[in-house]
């Protein structure tokens, strides 16, 4: 008898999204004619850029053809874009050699796929809130967990604890949901405290492209010793607008070993056994990302997006509202006003201002008081959003 | 300290293609002016079809502007492509529903991931000689594997025995490398056996495109009650020339279920967690091998390789050897000549005739007397290399 992954019974049942877009879809039911505007998913909407298209069409081209045609790609990428993405740390001061790139799918699916390199006994430590699948992807392969909650009074950024015993430390800068970044000071505690301890940090820096304080730190690999304890995860999605083209990449240090092994050495071994590389296509339009003018066209496209952060964040200053990211990051969030929780705050602005936005519980129980907005929306979306919430919570508070 | 998954230090080292190149650039070395006839790695080498390039443009097209760009995918697949799958299904008579069918990057990818669903204490029931992959995964997840050698007296073909106690039971048809297809009844003992045995067969299909005998099963799924009992993986690698453009599919069943679990909705849970979808482009791209142009132009680029297929099977006929597969497969899977083993055999037939092949002992200690031929090599490299076989082996014989 085949015995299935009973790990699966332990998972939650995961209706955030589905849930919102239950009470999104009723709401219109009832207001057909109200415009709602969609600041809860974070996802993009601003198309690719230029560079990045052509770079696609070259590519169909060259597979129409004969001559040009590519076949099976190299397991762990391809080596233009690897030397790319090489390079592009190198222009950020970051020394990391080709063969410590890795290109992925994208950072959602490497988050999970790189679990294999983890013995199953390793506990896993997640900051909370967070992106909910560092737990779902732990749980479906019966790791246990240590949640570690995080409050305003740390920036929402989690300390190092001599009594915490994890193998597998999840650290995420710009964070999603809460917008906190990493100092160099703090990430470098977390970098000694991992090499003092054995432990391998998966550092999640999606949201780097984000940053403009030049004090932050972009990369884990900043930091002294990082090599010797961390992999970094990162994606094209919302640096260039990949949601749905789907591209990321992956840094494993050559030096990280525990226990006689090597983790880059496994992770070949992993690639060349369960893929056959990421499409030809996709790679080509992500090497165009990392040229001066895929650099250029891309930062106007997060220029747009840090606007609407501004635009929203300017309204709930006007309102006198609390919150934190927004300036290093895709994601505002915000306190919610004294007798709400998020989800009731979550129903109050769909029905009096017709906002969607994205409740903190459902990043963890510890951020119920706290709710997310995006600025990925459209940006015509983000100033209405903005006008509808600065007067109400203005009327809110003068009651 | 973390521990890293030492299952990894029993894989064994993977050098087949690593040990092919090396010889092959030895040789080059060695004759500069040699023509190589490279017949090994089973690698498309025919552009994509005119109806895919034009899809795959159109989509880019989508990706460039606000109005049609699309963000992330759903995480199992984009219903126009499932629904597609599901309809070429019907059109063979399968019944399989699209929410049944799941979009993937490509069936080596999901060979290793679908392993999530299973737990680790289940056997894995391998016939060899097989595709590697099946055994590196299982030994990375610290599975017990069955190795179930086949040889010419059954064609190749596996046959359910009681002793066999596995949860996993993997079978390939056609076969890669030996080109072995089931029949209906072969096929129908395994599902049986599976069903009375409690097993779940995973159905590797990525060659059925290359199946010419309308007898033939080209789906698990045409068997009556395998349902119950078997996930198919199946890939456009082969069928449309994907190979490095990368996109498969898999079918679960809605009614598969094993200890109160249901695997349909395990991979749901998985994919939803795992990933964030198949590329838009890529998505695109592959509807457009089902529409009836799509299959109309890809069925010519097959017939172009059923025809080196037909050009290397009169050669060897011609000069007597025997051999199993090309009417239904893309492989033509030779027994060596009295004397030579299949690295011999491999030696001899570069240095001789400048032909690259690969040796069966790569698929499986039990394939070391047979050598695989491809016929997905360019049709002018084909047609010489039959020439200097049928040669090679003519004179071979007189001798």
């Amino acid at each position: 008898m085949t015995l299935p992954n009973m790990h699966y019974a332990d998972l939650k049942d995961s209706y955030l999204f589905y849930d919102i877009s239950q009470k999104v879809n009723a709401y219109i039911e009832r207001n057909p004619q109200s415009r709602v505007l969609r600041l809860g998913i974070g996802d993009v909407t601003l198309p690719l850029c230029k560079a990045v298209t052509d770079a696609l069409h070259s590519a169909v081209d060259d597979q129409s053809r004969q001559e040009s045609f590519h076949g099976y790609m190299p397991e762990c990428g391809a080596p233009f874009l690897r030397e790319a993405i090489a390079a592009h740390y190198a222009g950020r001061g970051v020394s990391v050699g080709p063969e410590e790139v890795f290109v992925s799918s994208g950072a959602s699916d490497e988050l999970g796929d790189i679990l294999s390199l983890f013995d199953v006994s390793n506990t896993a430590l997640i900051p909370e809130p967070a992106y909910p699948a560092y737990v779902d992807a732990n749980v479906m392969e019966g790791r246990k967990i240590i949640h570690l909650p995080t409050d305003e009074n740390s920036g929402f950024l989690p300390l190092p604890d001599e009594k915490y015993k994890a193998g597998i430390i999840y650290l995420c800068s710009p964070n999603n949901p809460t917008g906190a970044v990493f100092t160099r000071e703090l990430l470098k505690d977390w970098v000694d405290f991992a090499n003092r301890n054995g432990n391998i940090i998966i550092f999640d820096a999606a949201y780097e492209a984000f940053i403009e304080d030049e004090s932050v730190p972009r990369s884990i690999f900043e930091i002294e010793d990082a090599k010797s304890c961390a992999i970094e995860i990162s994606s094209l999605s919302k640096t260039a607008g990949f949601t749905g083209t789907r591209l990321g990449y992956t840094v494993i240090p050559a030096e990280l070993t525990r226990n006689g092994m090597n983790f880059n050495e496994m992770w070949v071994r992993n690639r060349t056994t369960k893929t056959n590389g990421v499409s030809y296509i996709i790679q080509k339009g992500a090497a165009a990302v990392f040229t001066d003018e895929g650099q250029r066209q891309i930062k106007e496209n997060i220029r747009v997006y840090k606007n609407n952060a501004r635009t929203l964040m300017n309204a709930l200053d006007s309102a006198g509202m609390k919150y934190t990211g927004g300036r290093n990051a895709p994601y505002i969030w915000m306190k919610c006003p004294e007798g709400l929780d998020s989800w009731a705050l979550f129903d109050y602005l769909l029905n009096e201002a017709g906002i969607v936005g994205t409740p903190g519980e459902g990043f963890g129980i510890c951020a119920k008081e706290w709710f997310r907005f995006t600025s990925f929306g459209k940006t015509e979306d983000t100033e209405e959003a903005a006008k509808r919430l600065a007067l109400l919570f203005a009327k809110r508070r003068s009651k």
